[in-house]
């Protein structure tokens, strides 16, 4: 099921050769492998923002794609270094959360705890294992080294999870959920799925008041695409991914809004009471 | 006439997953595809930042190379997304004017409004055609699909073009022209090119007053690089993609002439009056 | 011995497509050459930091790669265009250091001035040989073409060096050391190496004072991790380049420290008394 693919996901930017050398170790292991950064713009240190990123990213690449997730602010402490197969991808990081919503949603097939040091550089530092660990150990897999080979095999049930809140709709036309992620023009992506919208009897044209965890409140029609209300005001819609996100026609909703990655956010029709409890 | 590679700009920077989607949606299409990143880094929604972009670099490309130019603030609105066959390329974008400067410098020799499902992505979202349109249509014109099954024709007169100010040559040594571009350093770029250089008279050495668009006026000798000045002093010459360019030697020459895209900077040989009007 | 990887270290940033028109040069001469990205993000114009990451970076790649390193301040003035074909890897780039130091480790088997117009794209700019003169030299070169067709040979002593002061021990368990690169997190990297560590008798677990070029002083501890101590405390260690780093867990040490790219730093086991000096 291999593709021959190796993503790159991490939080080490743009300025430092830390990812130009994991590519570097790559193809000096796999000479013909091909690599795809998908980005590495994650925030320092946000477990939970690489593991949306993966989440909703990975569906667009081949089957078979072996991601390689760094982030990893746990580096040279105790922390199991993963390779996880799914039903449709091998997926490599720290055990820290960072694969654990697209192995949850994938399902896991098998995992290993990376021990065989045949596999991984000699002389392995304790601050860089994304070059002396993942990414030799993602070459070799990409070549077809079997994943019992590189690590002892793990329960599938004892991936570190992330601890976000579920999304919860009120009996009022209102429906609560947890900020997942911003993009870089301040869009605020929720948990929120179809599922909740349509329990929470939200349509197409709908106002809906929105009020942010300081108790910032605003109202949003719920539409199709930021592009179709006036610049500055709100927008709500099921974005690209899949969820309900809220944005400001060239503006920056999470500032407007007071939200951060972690917030809660909630929506309810107008007309209809908000809940308080936020 | 195709190379199979794949060129992309964009203004989605580099924090956000979506570039690395659309890497994953094309290689998902064509595995053998090869992908250069043009860059990400355009001013969010600057449309004629991405246009001129294009225009000065497509001749650095082979033959064939296909260009995706996302920068689409009408998203979701009604634009039509073209497929553009010049003499030279084959460049994928919005209607918005993005393609319109290489595609008048190249010829157009044909153009399709995307309109066939079979080639976008299913479930097509309204606010990330880079993803859903651009990048799998790219794919399947890099297998071979003939570009007219991909949509309906339109007449090449009928591409949104971008409304440039030209370059205006005076009586008495001076030109005065529209600024295009301003990279990261500061350096201004001006549509002005080397007719206008000519038929104003200025030669290499020559003191230049120049004028900003708020009045701000400064003197810089015409050379071949900013490297000839002094430190903080300012110089002009013919940059490397053939346009006047005036530049700050380690320093920031967009801001020391109170200069923004779009804005008209006049140029004059020093001793010869400076024409007011602008 | 040429593997044909290319890759690319440049201080030209993400915004402005220099780096993607490189790349556009290279995949015209060469279509199958590979390019890889080490990094575009050197600050502006410091050929330290473009030679230190060349430096670090060039043993994880394939014996035989082809490095272009376009930090050059000095374009369109006087300075050489070199290939020098060290003993592992072939490096281009401007005469000013950027190269000396991977040139030095490795041993320079030949060098050559690029002075054959055939390799260079014609009308050469004077403001931006990376595009016109290394990056389709480089493409040259991955072809195969022998390096003494591209120009002039100079003698491997001729090439300009980097005056960076050596670390220095003192009789007390303290060492001084020159500050080489600080990363976009604020971690100093030295260029004190094992030797020196020895020779200081620094043990690990050692507490150790560590004092500033303006005189602050701060207390780490002698560990292998920046991890392993508590957020806002100061660490060091041997960094995964094999060099004595300093930073603060969750923070950012050169800000703490005062201390720039060049700056000398000293490192004292705590007990002993810190000499001045510095």
């Amino acid at each position: 099921m291999r593709s021959g693919l190796i993503a790159l996901l991490t939080d080490f930017g743009y300025r430092d050769p830390y990812v130009g050398v994991m590519k570097g170790v790559i193809k000096s292991i796999n000479p013909a492998a091909e690599i795809v950064d998908l980005t590495h713009g994650v925030t320092r240190h946000s477990i939970v923002e690489a593991a949306v990123v993966l989440l909703v990213s990975a569906k667009y690449f081949p089957h078979g794609t072996i991601f390689v997730v760094v982030v990893d602010p746990g580096v040279g402490s105790e922390r199991r270094a993963l390779v996880v197969e799914t039903n449709n991808y091998i997926l490599l990081g720290p055990d820290n959360g960072c694969l654990s919503l697209l192995a949850a949603r994938d399902g896991v097939k098998r995992a290993f705890d990376i021990s065989n040091t045949r596999f991984k550089l000699r002389d392995t530092s304790h601050t860089f294992h994304g070059r002396d660990v993942f990414a030799p150990v993602a070459a070799w897999i990409s070549l077809g080294v079997p994943l019992e080979e590189v690590g002892v095999e793990v329960p599938a049930g004892s991936l570190r999870m992330l601890d976000i809140e579920a999304p919860r709709v009120g009996g009022d036309h209102s429906v609560e959920g947890s900020v997942i992620y911003i993009d870089v023009y301040g869009n605020i992506m929720t948990n929120i799925g179809p599922a909740e919208i349509t329990e929470a009897g939200f349509l197409q044209g709908d106002k809906l008041k929105v009020v942010g965890p300081t108790g910032v409140t605003g109202t949003c029609v719920f539409t199709t695409s930021f592009s179709l209300v006036a610049p500055g005001e709100l927008a709500c819609y099921m974005n690209s991914w899949g969820y309900l996100e809220v944005a400001v026609n060239m503006g920056d909703a999470a500032r407007m809004l007071g939200v951060a990655q972690g917030s809660r956010i909630m929506f309810a029709k107008a007309g209809h009471e908000v809940r308080s409890g936020i």
